[in-house]
């Protein structure tokens, strides 16, 4: 299948990688040419603009926000103004519920389609296509996309029709985590002040919950691990924020998503945007009086 | 082995009841005397008075609260006073860790040994010896019981000599559930709002974090299956008061375990109170006007 | 002094009264045009068009949101455009710290002037000209638009040099009416429930605290009188955003601002938008079980 | 009139200095002996034992917590078996509301009364006798009280019959005390970031608001006057730690009261027991990295 990939960041560039292995024919485009260029050797054609990108009436998006994915939209060169009657947006990122909708609604006053498709997982399960693919948009536009989706991960969930409850999802997913990360660091705290080595604390917590984020954020929470970043605390911020958005415009009131964001705002007033934001854990322990 | 077992309710029977299909010898006491009887079929003896379940010197507990093993244990005829120089008090309640500090300083006073074993898991977990156990006291005391624990369930854990540590994880273990329980049942209010099928966002969920908490509480979310109550709301906001009262004894903040103690609360106040703790779900949902 | 007055709500009305009152000559525009006919008894010239307020080079504008004010200066025909160079304008309006600096921004790029002077008061204050007005801008600028400010009011602060303090300022001093709202709704909810008549808790909050904020509002919830409403929830809320957003994008934790702004989602989930803001005291009541 | 009182710390000794000055005739009682003859210089007699304090058959406590009053009252040598039957007790303390509720069965069961009457105020307050006194209890005891009650402060409000809804009434008071504490904390770290000076937007916050507790506490947070505390910020949190008990009690969720609560405990653990509660401001500074 032929199409155009836009966006060669951490988790971009494996996923277009494995969609050429499986044979998709991308041209490929990234702010930066020399991330085009890399794939070249994985027979990428290399997209000079948005609309060479454009050109095969189906193009995928992988970028960091609601900015960055607005400022490849809109505007004279931008996708919405390059696709074809009948092209197709699929967008991988996670943006906001109201980005999404917007981009619903501009795709369809031209004749074209929009499907969200924000993806689970982080650049390694991106590399071994283990990521988990949330999809959602009018039935025709996904089964188009559907080939391209099912070679990015392990398991594609289509959701209906509306392209925001896909956005939704993976907001709500990503919540989820977060308050697994607040819970853990609230239990370290008071395991470490209650005399139990957090280490001891973490064996047992996983013999009990057999949870893989509990095991994982765990363990790098009681090495201290927390630079380099898997997922740094500004971009977790940045979820929150967008999870409380969505629930403040569906009048949802979602308290314990307000918690996590408190804590990470104080992480960066603290100087911790650069750091994991499992590194909540520590702030949680100086809030303790730990040090 | 020979021992005296205090306390058959729902958990107490058949850890009780496996006990006894592992060969050891139990004296068995509670306070309606029907109970014990039931367990003769299983070779147990009934004990006529808390004294008779202490003869053999060593005693385990399963009580509902600090009040009820409070209770049994202090009074003239209480275990304190009836287990011999030399005894053992093993205690699988979830109880204070004040309480639990009480008792070894109480026990250690007599000469007698104290370990806390507090357990994980439900009836039917008890039932089929799949029960993890959390052991912590001075290390004879703990190898002494390690027969009898040993039997109860699928895994067991020794924290070392100080009794009340596995009192402190048993509560942030239930910690750990509660907050999980708050987080699932925003995330279904706001998934619900967005038009997302409940059952719907319970299977993607499950996909992402294959953990059986989320699975099984989830499960009982979306079909509203909160009678009858597996845990009562009651009993959960006991243990997160229990919970708040260490942490605030340790001076450790844990807003997230605040918040779930006043949703709790709510609850309580809104007539929640015998069903189980997972109707937060339900709770959460009418604050956000979802009939 | 000449000016133009843009926006003739429940408060630019009043204010602009006492404005003409007071002698200025003002050029008032509104979008629904009958408001606009209404002040010419007061001596007011109507404005056909925003630039027409503008000629006289300086503006003031009283707009219910950023939206509305945006909408008024942006654009071929709006403020920005229509003043002339050191021209200045003077908004009133209680808007995001974000669109106060861009506005300084776009003026001062036009070699224009920009003061805010969000005022404080509900529009019977606003009628006896005893608002409390707290502006910032260039020091020349916010002299200029002094003899208009200190009509307006019982007191003028003046706060320096950037507009954008003036907005941190009301939005401050709006988050604490509403943490004050939440405390005496908490404070009755127990009040009540521990058997307090609500009327006589408030004489002794009253006889202890001697705070105008206290009293008037406790009056409305001891008699529940939501409607008509001084101040809608809805309302409340959006300055409640405002001030969620300038404290992350300062990077400041405010747990407080935070948990009414959950309270009030809730009311709005609840369909409580339309009434007094206040009604936060049925809110909380519901959440103790009252009815 | 004759009477007993006991305790004679930083509020008792002026109270009780008030009620010799107004000619009633005091035998004082404090477990350290130092402080009862200091006040025989005002005509006091000092009793050797708490009996000998409850020989004329009324008497008044003023003791620093729970634990403190219920050794006071309960045991052989106690207030409860000193008063001759008809006798008074009147409990100027803040307790708890579940202490309160057993000392009035305890008394009755004696055929003795029991009368709560907390004080609000400092002990500068109580010297110039500027306290407002909340009492309830059975209508004639609080009638016979009242000559004692009325000359220790400005104001004396009479709640009724049930003496728990005094000490209710108490907590509530101090609760929306320490709700403004972290209302004012979250203005001054945001003012602080957003470029305000902590002193002007105390000017401001006083022009509107008009509050002696926003004055009095707003000076202190602005001059950083920590120590010597006021109020030690150990006191404060007991006095949630109480207001949030009475709340669970009554299944009145109180989420102010519980964010109120974890800042004053991060605070505990951070090693700002001693210093004056109103130090929460320090603390919501380091949380947004103020230094």
């Amino acid at each position: 299948m032929k199409a155009g990939f836009i966006g060669l960041g951490n988790m971009g560039r494996p996923i277009a990688r494995n969609l050429l292995k499986a044979g998709h024919e991308l041209a490929v485009f990234n702010r930066t040419a020399q991330r085009a260029q890399e794939l070249v050797a994985w027979q990428a054609r290399v997209a000079e603009s948005i609309a060479q990108a454009c050109a095969a009436g189906v193009v995928l998006t992988m970028l960091s926000d609601d900015h960055a994915l607005a400022e490849c939209c809109f505007g004279e060169k931008g996708i919405l103004a390059s696709l074809p009657p009948g092209g197709l947006h699929v967008s991988l990122s996670t943006i906001s519920v109201k980005l999404a909708q917007h981009l619903t609604e501009h795709h369809a006053q031209r004749g074209q389609s929009f499907v969200s498709a924000p993806v689970f997982g982080r650049p390694p399960a991106a590399e071994s296509a283990q990521l988990v693919v949330v999809a959602a948009g009018p039935g025709e536009a996904v089964e188009r996309a559907r080939p391209l989706l099912e070679v990015m991960g392990r398991k594609l969930f289509v959701l209906g029709p509306s392209a925001v409850i896909a956005n939704s999802m993976k907001l709500t997913g990503n919540f989820l985590i977060a308050s697994m990360l607040e819970a853990l660091s609230e239990a370290f705290a008071l395991a470490q002040k209650s005399g139990i080595q957090p280490v001891q604390a973490l064996e047992i917590l996983n013999g009990l919950f057999q949870s893989p984020v509990y095991e994982g954020y765990g363990r790098i929470m009681v090495e201290k691990r927390f630079e380099p970043a898997g997922f740094k605390m500004t971009l977790g911020l940045k979820d929150v924020r967008l999870i409380l958005a969505a629930a403040d415009g569906a009048s949802v009131p979602m308290p314990l998503a307000s918690l996590v964001h408190d804590q990470l705002v104080s992480g960066l007033g603290r100087g911790m945007g650069e750091v994991d934001w499992s590194a909540l854990a520590q702030l949680v322990a100086e809030n303790a009086g730990i040090r």
